[in-house]
């Protein structure tokens, strides 16, 4: 950005992208009436300019813009009530939105977010384009990720938990009880966290002295569905594992459901450990041992990043990492009565 | 209301009230710098007359305002997503609030709703105090309850599902398998919807000529906690019933950990039946058969409702209740393996 933003007025706008104030004003508000290509003239002049409209920004009580990847998820319930929360108690409203099936925005998102000139956007588990990223910056809308889809944003702070740990420490949990034959059901492997908690569960065997069995390694996108079918594929192995690592809670009550239906006994026959404890860990039946990721501390830190940052002229890439600790409750044991 | 709302400007208001047109102003919008009682007579004045504030909408993308008792319920949270798809579908951004624990607003909650200025509020399990209700109103602002806590106000109309006949086919399904010692979970007695469920259960043993056993029905509110507790109580009797209608999903995975902890195994020593049919009856083991409460078509009404009232001057009481349906799964089913 350019040295003295303050400088640029609406004026400065309309002379160099050759329209008129209102028009600029339009499209800094995020109104209907422009023509598309003096739009993009417009958002190209903002940018290029670093134009901060601060002192237009409304006097109602201030919003925060949560967009979400699954709203209804165990997981993003979650940290969505934990914003939620945090804003409230730091005086903020809180808009939700949900994002698309790959983790971005709908159409038309961005435009309304900055009609509704919210003090920050934070997002979970999900990634903006980066035109979008343009436009919240040009108009001081500070952005936080948290957990970010895909491969992080350079210019984005994201917030998540001590992943490669918590892969280590389940993986390592299972190995002091005995285990030796250990599956993982992994996330995306373009997601950050997922790669780490795999890399986790690798070091831990490594450091046991335990081979890599790439065939005990099972992908899926964190849905109970995937811990069910790669429940079910690995267990109808006959050298089936003695323990699977599932690395999400829900991936964990798809890997119940599947060894329920083979008549596998957990934790007797099958050790389970999750990853988030969310509180459909607590419910299950085993209760279950999982990692404990610290949702509300993250969604603490989100909404104090955008209060933080109000003020400061610009952002600087950071990434925030949470411990994560094991929480042992009633599904992973010795694995005394598996025969093999 | 009175019969020519249009007619009274902010100056009548500031004249009635003996104050000036930039308080009233500020205290149409939510604005500090007013003493309470000033606020007070203001308020009482714009109620009085009816001002009917519609001018003054804010032109940026409308919202919808959402108070849920608990975000991160799973009831709470599928609701929520389906008002938001609703609502992005509607044009409209969601604002979320999360309620106390007596499902009331939070302090404050009111002022910054009347300074957003939505077009609606959507209640989810929850109730407003009159005064709160009054100055939504005295903006402009509707009114829509899902499944309303307590008694509902005669003054908001809302919306909810057939709880006396989904607890009537949940109860009925039971005694075609041939139960005849059926224990129910029930919710808190003042919220129509539990009433309602309990009413169905009590209605269809009747109908079989069953007599009503008071021991056999069991309280709760609504969360998991109820359902383990109630679930032991039940199932330590000697005479333990071989079926429970658990009268929410969440009542159930508690029953289900009670019969696991006591070793008695579902569907083949007791049957049970959930109500709600959240995404948690089916990721239960065994997966729960429940009563299907149509959420998705709720919500959607519930915004509707907001969009299609917003240009009428007055609003009628009404209750709507939308057609419920019972979904087997493996919880349930002849009470052979059970001696008594």
């Amino acid at each position: 950005m350019p040295s003295k933003p303050r400088a640029v007025t609406l004026a400065d706008i309309a002379r160099l992208a050759n329209t008129t104030t209102p028009t600029v004003s339009k499209v800094l508000n995020g109104k209907p009436g422009v023509s598309d290509e003096t739009r993009s003239l417009v958002e190209a002049t903002i940018q290029k300019t670093g134009y901060q409209p601060r002192a237009t920004r409304r006097q109602t009580a201030p919003l925060i813009e949560v967009l979400c990847y699954e709203i209804d998820s165990p997981f993003g319930s979650e940290v969505v009530a934990h914003i939620e929360q945090a804003s409230r108690q730091g005086g903020f409203g809180m808009v939700l939105t949900g994002a698309n099936a790959d983790n971005l925005p709908h159409p038309g998102w961005v435009d309304d977010v900055v009609s509704r000139q919210p003090v920050g956007v934070v997002l979970i588990a999900c990634r903006l384009p980066e035109a979008d990223r343009k436009r919240l910056r040009s108009r001081d809308i500070r952005i936080v990720a948290i957990d970010p889809a895909g491969t992080p944003a350079p210019d984005i702070p994201s917030i998540g938990s001590a992943d490669w740990k918590g892969g280590y420490l389940a993986t390592r949990h299972l190995i002091d009880l005995g285990h030796r034959r250990i599956g993982i059901i992994t996330g995306p492997a373009d997601m950050m966290a997922s790669a780490a908690r795999q890399s986790g569960y690798t070091a831990a065997l490594e450091a046991a002295g335990i081979p890599i069995e790439p065939s005990l390694i099972r992908p899926g996108q964190f849905h109970h569905a995937d811990g069910l079918a790669e429940g079910l594929t690995l267990l109808s192995r006959p050298d089936r594992p003695t323990a699977i690592f599932a690395s999400s809670d829900l991936y964990a009550l798809g890997v119940y459901e599947a060894a329920r239906s083979l008549g596998i006994d957990i934790p007797d026959q099958l050790s389970v450990v999750g990853y988030d404890d969310l509180r459909i860990a607590q419910w299950a039946g085993p209760p279950l041992t999982t990692v404990h990721v610290p949702l509300a501390r993250m969604a603490q830190d989100a909404v104090h990043m955008i209060q933080r940052l109000g003020g400061e002229p610009e952002l600087s890439s950071s990434r925030t990492d949470i411990e994560t600790t094991l929480v042992i409750r009633a599904s992973t044991t010795v694995p005394t009565k598996v025969s093999k």
